[in-house]
């Protein structure tokens, strides 16, 4: 709470009951604003920080600054100045072709040699080398999981349908290949149906491979009969929770609906809803199924 | 050498020494054609068995027959006729959406319900039924690492550009994780640029794959500076080898070139090269390398 006061600034609203205001590092999409409207209406202030060119302007509607990717001495700067000394980042980051594309300041030159090591181990290491820099500058780094659990999906189903034995069949056989992807960094998201996985996610991400799966079925390239299928997402087990929790929501049961799926299932308590209501509505309409699934069958 | 003889029948040309007519039933593609040329050229006699709607009509250059989807029955006779003790299956096939397309007949009705059982755990054990009930009705399955090994790739460069260090670290990540999704029956390819896995394919296919790696990275999606990156392949660990060689040719090269990637890595001796004087050139003047890696280092 002292962190608040400790350099007297623009935070004007006082801090919920033995929490220090939380800066959001937001990525792009609208799952950080997601994020701070559930830490927020929890009695926790939040600040915000955008990323020019990455971020969505309706972040604004919360306290903010924006800084230009590179300026990392800046983000710290700010999320001090707002008082924190949690920190959180979330949403879509375009990873940087070039390091010279990120202009680093001072601060991130310093890191570079160890962050370019990372970089070249994938995804996980690079934000896990990142957390690290980011607590040796003295703030903590927090998880979805830790700030906003109500937003993470249970063990169960969400709305009206249910999978049935197969599509629990091919869930978990999603569940299993994504557990053997892991260790490598890729993936967390693929497509299975009648016991054969359709699709994997890598680079493309979510929605494009769900548009392909939609894309194989419409040319014959793959034929299911009817709805069936599933669509599987997971946190990769090596992945650092806080920094990366991968979620879905109302744009995901439309691509979903239109690869002709008939539901997704995702690992329980380890991926977030964005737009719960709107989601599990439209997904009610849709006829699709949404679980939560409390872990792997061997 | 006597089974050709013991039926009395339509094969004029004598078999090679020891070895029996080859029955080849073709999938799609140019694949079958090639194995079917490499094996006369060394002098044992073929006998083409093509699908309708699927095989290619240049398989007419060899004795052949035809037969529709379904035929099973049919297509044990026809091998049986040519002569055939030994029989291959290659190039692509399209998986039925539903068994009725495939108007089995009465061999095939029989053999139906562990067919179908099989079909529901993936590709590999569905081919694995299927060389049972060949072998069953009395002929022996080949693979083409038997037939025709010349067609496969060996270790080592097979033209002028080689990997380069780089190069060579992602396409040991591509095969580490090809083995960690083989027990899935998932993916014979997958790309790697700079320690990131960027596609891996599932029921698109290679070819599309490629495409997706090419459009990712004009649109800037993934950002790889200058040629770079590698397309891997290899057969699942699992996969019955006489069933389904993975095969590579000029058309690959093309794509892999569009993709903007540095070359072709293959498992050694597991997948084959179709008009490799072809491909080879092409890969030469695109300033392509094709490589066989000769194990998986951990």
């Amino acid at each position: 709470v002292h962190a608040g006061k400790r350099r007297g600034l623009n935070v004007l609203r006082s801090p919920a009951a033995g929490s220090s205001p939380l800066a959001i590092v937001c990525g792009g999409g609208m799952f950080p604003l997601a994020v701070a409207d559930e830490v927020s209406r929890g009695g926790r202030v939040v600040f915000l920080i955008g990323i020019r060119g990455i971020s969505n302007s309706a972040i604004e509607r919360h306290p903010h600054s924006w800084l230009r990717m590179g300026a990392f001495g800046r983000m710290i700067e700010d999320a001090r100045r707002a008082g924190a000394r949690d920190i959180l980042f979330v949403g879509g980051l375009t990873r940087p072709a070039d390091w010279r594309e990120l202009r680093p300041d001072a601060r991130l030159l310093l890191l570079l040699p160890k962050l370019v090591r990372a970089f070249r181990g994938g995804d996980d290491r690079l934000l896990t080398a990142l957390a690290e820099a980011v607590e040796s500058a003295g703030l903590t780094v927090r998880g979805v999981h830790e700030v906003a659990p109500g937003l993470l999906i249970p063990a169960g189903p969400l709305g009206t349908y249910t999978p049935d034995p197969a599509a629990l069949a091919d869930a978990q056989l999603g569940l299993r290949v994504l557990d053997a992807l892991s260790p490598h960094d890729v993936g967390q998201g693929l497509v299975v149906a009648g016991g054969r996985v359709l699709a994997v996610e890598a680079a493309e991400g979510t929605d494009l491979m769900l548009a392909r799966v939609a894309e194989l079925r419409s040319g014959g390239k793959v034929r299911v009969s009817g709805r069936g299928g599933v669509f599987v997402k997971a946190p990769k087990l090596g992945q650092d929770r806080r920094m990366d929790t991968p979620a879905i929501g109302p744009a995901t049961v439309a691509r979903v609906s239109a690869a002709g799926l008939a539901g997704i299932a995702v690992a329980a308590a380890e991926v977030m809803a964005v737009d719960a209501e709107t989601m599990v509505a439209d997904a009610d309409h849709a006829g699709i199924f949404i679980a939560g699934l409390a872990g792997v069958q061997p």
